[in-house]
């Protein structure tokens, strides 16, 4: 067993040695089930060799990817055995717990030695969530420049662009030709990674303007940086929330932004692939928030998740025992005509799926700020309409199931008005009060969901026991 | 009043010639009322200087934005009047049927004028929304080389690589030198407006590799292409879905990535920004789904509206039905005790919110690829003890409340077993049904709450109900 390992091993090194990129994926994108056993098999014999050379050749995402699937005692033995073919990068890939508990577990001379290898951005967002006692100890190990960029970066707030920031970019005064320019990027070493673009600065470093490369590598070597920058119209300030400024990317379809201090002084630059992160993680948030849950991740523990999503199931209770007090109201007819009993979830539920799709249309449609002062009357009448159409569709469907399942056209007649006025009252809920929220400043995605769903159960066990209580006179 | 306005227009145009960039937006990030009145005026005016030059002054996207805050005639009028002025890009930003609406008025001759000044992404975007017959028509008025470019791009699936690439792209053969292909670009008046790479082909166009622009910088001038460029690992083939693309960038931070037809030639190329409207639309789309709502937009009218939403409440409607025919089972303790009327709505309601808790966690780690069979069986075990724990908390007290509602202990000893029984079914139900639809090809977001909610419903009634019957003795 052990030996046909060992074969495996060689012949899958071998092929990487042939293409250097070997899929670890399947085909539903999972890291490969062979391959995970063969990792688990060299972590196990400590074959340092097989584990340096597979580690240094997957991209941080792949590395990320197998690191999640491990166990996590195969983790810490990865990290450990791999060394220093083994990039840090790779763990902003990674759920925070896990990343907090492969950091937690290293000596901290090490963590600092991993940081100061990293893009500065990486480097802040690993450290910004270890405890502050940890994050001073590894910032004192590292050099002094280095150290100063990421205290400045720590220091803005959380969630800002000056948090997301890169401090690594590329700056020349204005009177530089593109020739100069060009001869200082042949010899200069201290560059970052990859940038696209070389920032104008004055001598107090305040931003000037911005020249794209494809500009630079157009241009003849005499002319001056001068004419062929473009003002930067939409510099993002540090302070600015990472959301907003994802804004000012989409808004510009922008790949980089210059972030200013604010003094208007160049301090770092947010590139286009840290905002795709916070593009996604704001859609998920507001998914999560319409279905009732807040900030969790799958690592939670049970205590931990049922605590978070307690207080929105408590909201509800509360709204359902409102709705039941409702039905208390009428239980002279429902113990007349128990079949009202049978029939009224079907109102209340039809309404609640009414609302949650007119809601569902109106808080995207927020969010991307679709819906506005400017056509919000036009979209309530339109869903006013769309109510009362799929109201009568629906009151006619069930008032004649209803009638014939209990042999009794009036109630088929009471549950088909009742349909109508809790389809209309969905569509006018689902709309207005997502806007109301909004209006107040209150995230409509957060809130709307309970409001909503107690308009329509109201006012369908309402309307339905209420008009079959005037009918068969029992009030 | 006319005058006042002209005075106004004087002062704005001053603004923008000294700054260049007059904000648009108002703090609420609409189009600012006054300056809609303005157009407004010059529009009916036919002011055409002020028209043309705020039209120009515009980005994209806020002219885009200022289109839709217009009437639908003003629309219009903009178009016409602003002339050459208008940059047709701003329509890639708007909503799909005002879009329509503004080309299909337009005489085809000047859509084809507008399509050959545009990048080919942005064309076919608009070309691929137009009936046949138009498109075609315009595309005969194109230049052959655009023709065809476009043309091929139309030919690749909806929704695919080959329909949201670049067609324009810059090409060295391997052997070039740094120098050669600097003197090149500084020479070709023929270049895309704007890119950040350079692929390397063969004399067939196969594609060989490429290399980032800041890297031809540091390069000196002697060194071979070849020495200089990276073998490209991801390029995407033309065929690929779209959302596949949008992940192989995530999954790889790519800016760029050469697009290539099924023998490995280059044919375009993707870049980000078009990448971040996919992700953007695909996490739309899974928020939609799971909100019971299609593809449907702002625009639509009340019919086509209610024509989409339909399907999914007819679904509901059968699953309703459904859960009533099980309260039908009970009607005889219910008319004994009419009291369970009143509560069993929130036993079925809790555990519909439980559900949608779990569902919604579940779809999302589905979509991100974070729960997987590595840790699906640790999450189902997290969601039960969830389930459990919260069954407990909420039927303690939902039996306290209905214990000392209605003065019957043992009413509330059976609602509180029946909301532990339910919640547990929800946890089940919320991460099962995912789950198993996903394994089965069927998109989880989709199918996934119609199913979780007869389960709770159905769960719901029955414990609470069945219990009720066995203790009361009616069955």
């Amino acid at each position: 067993m052990a030996e046909t390992g060992e074969l495996e091993r060689e012949r899958l090194s071998h092929v990487n040695e042939a293409q250097d990129a070997v899929d670890i994926y399947d085909e539903d994108g999972l890291v490969r089930q062979d391959y995970l056993a063969l990792i688990g098999e060299a972590l196990e014999s400590e074959d340092v060799e097989f584990l340096r050379h597979n580690v240094a050749r997957l991209h941080e995402t792949e590395l990320g990817d197998l690191i999640e699937a491990l166990e996590p005692g195969e983790r810490h033995a990865l990290v450990r055995l791999a060394g220093d073919a083994f990039d840090f990068t790779a763990l902003t890939e990674v759920d925070e717990a896990i990343r907090l508990e492969i950091v937690e577990q290293m000596p901290n001379d090490q963590v600092a030695a991993a940081i100061g290898e990293m893009d500065s951005d990486d480097a802040v967002y690993i450290l910004e969530d270890l405890d502050k006692e940890d994050r001073e100890d590894i910032l004192a190990q590292l050099p002094f420049t280095e150290r100063v960029r990421l205290r400045r970066a720590l220091d803005y707030p959380e969630s800002s662009a000056g948090r997301r920031m890169q401090t690594e970019f590329v700056a020349v005064p204005p009177f530089w030709t593109v020739g100069q320019t060009i001869d200082y990027l042949r010899d200069e070493r201290d560059l970052p990674e990859s940038f696209s673009q070389i920032f104008v600065i004055d001598p107090t470093f305040k931003l000037l303007g911005a020249v794209d490369l494809d500009r630079i590598l157009r241009s003849t070597r005499d002319l001056k940086i001068d004419d062929v920058m473009r003002e930067t119209n939409h510099p993002v300030p540090a302070e600015m929330d990472q959301e907003e400024a994802a804004q000012v990317f989409e808004q510009y379809d922008l790949l980089s932004a210059a972030v200013v201090d604010e003094n208007g002084r160049l301090v770092g630059v947010l590139t286009i692939d840290d905002v795709v992160d916070v593009i996604q993680e704001e859609a998920e948030e507001d998914l999560m928030r319409l279905g009732g849950v807040g900030d969790e991740e799958l690592s939670d523990t049970v205590l931990s998740t049922s605590r978070s999503r307690v207080p929105w199931l408590l909201v509800n209770l509360l709204t359902a025992i409102l709705a039941a007090s409702v039905i208390a109201l009428f239980d002279g007819v429902i113990e007349k005509v128990v079949a009202l009993a049978v029939l009224m979830p079907i109102v209340a539920g039809m309404g609640g799926n009414a609302a949650s799709q007119t809601m569902t249309v109106t808080v995207r449609a927020l969010a991307t700020k679709d819906l506005d002062i400017y056509n919000a009357a036009r979209i309530i009448g339109r869903e006013a309409g769309v109510g009362i159409l799929n109201g009568v569709i629906f009151g006619v469907l069930i008032g004649v199931v209803a009638g014939l399942w209990f042999h009794d056209l009036s109630i088929g007649g009471i549950i088909a008005t009742a349909m109508l006025i809790n389809m209309l009252a969905a569509a006018l809920g689902g709309i207005l009060i997502p806007l109301l929220l909004d209006r107040l400043g209150i995230d409509p995605a957060v809130a709307s969901a309970v409001f909503v769903t107690t308009v329509t159960d109201v006012t369908g066990f309402f309307s339905f026991l209420g008009l079959a209580s005037w009918w068969y006179g029992v009030l």
